[in-house]
């Protein structure tokens, strides 16, 4: 069985690259169904548990879009429940034994004895915040600064919840196989090397 | 004409991955070749070159191997004439027009314009050490903690000059195309993925 495991900045495409890659690859992709199966487990709502699990901050302040009673807060008792799910759920992925890829969820981490090839995917930040805006929901509305501000929350964001499971910092390159840019490439070129790349990997771990 | 440059952490192993990926590509590979053709415009000798251009800093104190009435100091007012040769032999080689790939030498920042395809070697602690030990010169004699010290030393330097030129910083994964960690591959192997991303890369700029 082959694991893939992506960990990407936000906004240098990392999700959409993950795709690809499971299509070219013919691998099972799990990305939202994560947060779907924690949801079924715990009974919560998908939406909180995502919130809870990526804890950016950047929705709270100073840029206020949505606010509920049910907003999850750094000191949510749910989160350490939310955290172990999400290591079951990942586990039962990889105990089906079948080639999969996984986006984000500190996936690399929590499979460590699985052994998946673990990919890390950037971006120059111009290129990130142009990304960005073309995906943003039309109520977002943020200016250039606004946007770059969230993709450094949401990124350090990752950067603490990984912290909490692994010594290894979120993005140092000694964490992971390859650590790709993808400033200038067209996703779907860079897929097609990557396949090429993964494929060579995981036939050198045959010998 | 594709140009492929190779930064490095020290121990990486990627001098070597340069060497194979050049034969399997059939590109010009560029190392030591760089020093000599400094030395011939300079008039100085190799050994100096090197040591004033890769300003280690480790082998004065406290671990000492040679002394030397020239052996350069940070001050050294040569070092920017030879930052200069260097740029204008790096130069030379690009305006050959011919595939190549060259190791180190701050390559990726010097020969921007020629839009080489940026790959930055890396390797996690422990292999480094044991690479380091494997290749050591038998004089050394260095234990473990000083040859830890020295990988520190030596990378701390390549930074430091990478500083003098460019706002990047040395090993920041969006300052380079792909960064890649050699520790658990057989470096053989990981030559011919390389190759096929490589040749991927160059295809997709074509379009």
């Amino acid at each position: 069985m082959n694991i893939i495991t992506i960990s990407r900045e936000f906004g240098s495409g990392g999700r959409e690259l993950g795709k690809r890659l499971a299509d070219l690859l013919g691998y099972d992709y799990y990305d939202s169904e994560i947060i779907a199966a924690i949801a079924e487990k715990s009974g919560l709502d998908k939406g909180y548990i995502e919130k809870a699990l990526d804890q950016h901050g950047w929705q709270n302040y100073p840029i206020t879009f949505h606010s509920s009673f049910m907003s999850p807060s750094y000191t949510d008792p749910n989160r350490v429940e939310l955290l172990l799910d999400q290591k079951t759920v990942l586990e039962e992925i990889a105990a089906q034994g079948k080639n999969c890829i996984i986006i984000g969820r500190n996936a690399d981490v929590l499979l460590e004895r699985f052994k998946p090839f673990r990919i890390f995917v950037c971006a120059e930040m111009e290129a990130k915040i142009k990304r960005c805006f073309e995906r943003a929901p039309k109520e977002e509305n943020l200016t250039e600064k606004e946007m770059r501000r969230k993709i450094k929350q949401v990124d350090k964001a990752r950067a603490q919840t990984r912290a909490i499971l692994s010594g290894s910092s979120w993005g140092d390159p000694e964490g992971y196989h390859l650590t790709v840019n993808t400033t200038g490439w067209d996703l779907k070129e860079l897929a097609k090397a990557l396949a090429g790349f993964t494929t060579a990997y995981f036939e050198s771990q045959k010998d």
